[in-house]
C-alpha cells in the first residue's frame, strides 16, 4: 500500500495520543484519541500499542510525531539541528519499517551555552508554513505543557527557547501549598488580566507566588480567582521575556484554543498583535506534506 | 510549675516537630525532634501529639510557635500585623491551657496590594534580636521551604515578603520533567556558581529552567551537576529580588546551616555581605525571651 493512497498520522505524546486515517486526498476519514501516552506504554509494548491504532483505523502507512521518537519512546528519532525545515525532517524521518511506518525526529537548537529540544511541535510549526498559514519569517508561540517560542525564518526553524509554563502551573496545582486554591476553572476575565499584569511588570515568580495565597488569607483576594489569577501571572512571566526577544509584526500563537486564547489575551496586554491558529490542523497539514515529500 | 522552673520550647511545623525542654537558667536539658509534623496528626489528635511530649520530656509549660497555630495546626492564633516586636508577640499568645500552654501567633504584612503571613519564622527573628545576634534595623534573609525577606526596625519586624525557592526546588525534583535530573547532592562549587550567576542576570525561572534538561540532553551540561545548577539558579533569581529591595549593609542569613551556607555564597556572587546564623540557636533565644514575658 502506497502513501498516495492516505496513511495515518499520529500526534504522540507523553500523556495522550492522537491519530488520524488521512484520504488519497489527505482528507481525515477517521479518528482516534486517547490517553495511551508514551508513558502509559510498558517496556516492549510499543508494537502492540501500534497495532492497537491500525486495528481501530486500518492498515495504511504510518507517520508519527512527538515523544514516541524519544528515549522513553518507540524508537528515538535524533534530534534535526537549526535550522530545520521539512525537507531535513523528512532526510531524517526514523524508519521503524521500511518505507512503511516512520518516527519524525525532534528539533534541537544550540548556540553557545543556549540549549533547547522540541518533539511533536515542528510538524505544527512547519506544516502551518508549507500551509501558507504563517509567513517564512514569523514570530511563533506554541503554548503547552513546554510553551515554545519559535523564530522561523526562510520556512525553517532558526531558533527557539522553552518556557516551562504549562508544566508550571501543574505543578503548582496539582502538589504545592497553592493546590488547594488552584481548583477552579481557568478563564479570561479581570482575575487573568491582574495576574497577567502582574507578570509582564513582575518580580520573579517565585516572589509572587506566595502571595497568591497570602493575599486570600488576608482577605485581599478570592478564593475563586487564584486559579485564573495564577495562570496569568505565569504567561505574563512568559510573554514578557517571549517579546523581548521578539521581532516586530503579529505572533502567531499555535496550539489548543483554549490556550491560545489565554495568550492572545496576554499578548494583547503586552501590546502585541496576535493571530491564533489551531494546533491540531496545523499537525495536519505537517504531516500531509512531510507525506508527499517521502513519497 | 512555674516558667521560672524551666519550660518546653516547641517548633512545630508542617512537615516536622522539634520541642526542648530548658532548664530554670535557659539551657537545654533534653529534646525531641521527629517528623510529626502538622499534616502528620489526625483531627482531633493534638492533645495526644502534645501529650507524647510531655511523656518523653516532661511535665512542664509549653511554648508553641509554627504551623500549629495556623488553621491546620491545633488552635489558630490569629497573625499578629506589622510592625510586630516579641511584645506584641506576647500579648497576642493563643493560650490553649490558662498559664501554661500557650501557642505562638504568627506575623501578616499587609500594605496596599502586597501581603504575607509567616508562622514559626517571627520567634528565630525577634529571638536573635533579643540576644543581640542582630541589630534592631536589619535586614535579614530566612531560607526555608518559603524564604522569608524580612525588614527589621528598632527591633520589630517592619516588613517581609516570600519567596517559594525552597519549595520550588522540591516541587522540580519530586514532580517535574526535570525529576530525574535532579537526585544529585547540592553542593557550592562551580555548577551551583554557574545556576546563582543565571538567577542574578536572568531571564524568567520558567524560561531558565527547561534549559536545564536540554543542555543535558544535548552534552553540555553533565547530568550529575543539575541539582547544584538548579538550586544555584533559584537562590540567585531570590537573591537578585531580595538585595534589590534591601538597605545596605550585611545581610543576615538565618536558618539551617546548609541553607545559610548556599545563600551566603550567591550574596558573596551578588557583592554583598553575609552574615549567617544558627536558626536552631534563634528559636532557643526567642522562646526564652518570649517566656520571661509571660511570667
Amino acid at each position: 500500500m502506497r502513501w498516495t493512497d492516505g496513511f495515518i498520522a499520529v500526534d504522540w505524546g507523553t500523556t495522550n495520543r492522537r491519530a488520524y486515517r488521512l484520504g488519497a486526498r489527505g482528507g481525515v476519514e477517521d479518528r482516534l484519541e486517547d490517553d495511551k501516552g508514551i508513558l502509559a506504554v510498558p517496556p516492549g509494548g510499543f508494537p502492540a500499542a501500534v497495532e492497537e491504532i491500525r486495528a481501530a483505523l486500518g492498515d495504511r502507512p504510518m507517520l508519527m510525531a512527538g515523544m514516541v521518537g524519544s528515549n522513553r519512546g518507540w524508537e528515538e528519532a535524533p534530534y534535526v539541528p537549526c535550522p530545520a525545515g521539512l525537507p531535513e525532517l523528512a532526510a531524517a524521518l526514523k524508519w521503524v519499517e521500511p518505507e512503511r511506518v516512520a518516527i519524525v525526529p525532534g528539533v534541537c537548537f544550540s548556540v553557545g551555552d543556549a540549549a533547547d529540544v522540541m518533539r511533536g511541535e515542528e510538524v505544527q510549526l512547519l506544516g502551518a508554513y508549507a500551509e501558507g498559514l504563517v509567513p517564512g519569517d514569523a514570530t511563533i508561540c506554541h503554548p503547552g505543557t513546554h510553551n515554545k517560542w519559535v523564530r522561523l525564518e526562510d520556512g525553517r526553524i532558526a531558533a527557539f527557547r522553552t518556557v516551562m509554563t504549562g508544566e508550571m502551573f501543574s505543578l503548582l496545582s496539582k502538589h504545592s501549598i497553592l493546590s488547594d486554591m488552584l481548583t477552579g476553572e481557568v478563564a479570561p476575565g479581570a482575575a487573568f488580566d491582574a495576574g497577567v499584569q502582574a507578570g509582564l511588570s513582575g518580580g520573579p515568580l517565585t516572589g509572587e507566588l506566595f502571595s497568591v495565597r497570602a493575599r486570600v488569607l488576608l482577605g485581599k483576594a478570592r478564593r475563586e480567582d487564584a486559579a485564573s489569577y495564577t495562570s496569568g501571572l505565569l504567561i505574563g512571566t512568559d510573554v514578557r521575556s517571549g517579546i523581548a526577544a521578539a521581532a516586530d509584526g503579529p505572533i502567531y500563537v499555535m496550539g489548543r484554543p483554549d490556550l491560545t486564547r489565554l495568550f492572545a489575551t496576554a499578548l494583547a496586554a503586552a501590546g502585541r498583535e496576535a493571530k491564533e491558529l489551531e494546533g491540531d490542523e496545523a499537525f495536519l497539514c505537517g504531516a500531509r506534506h512531510l507525506a508527499e515529500l517521502v513519497q
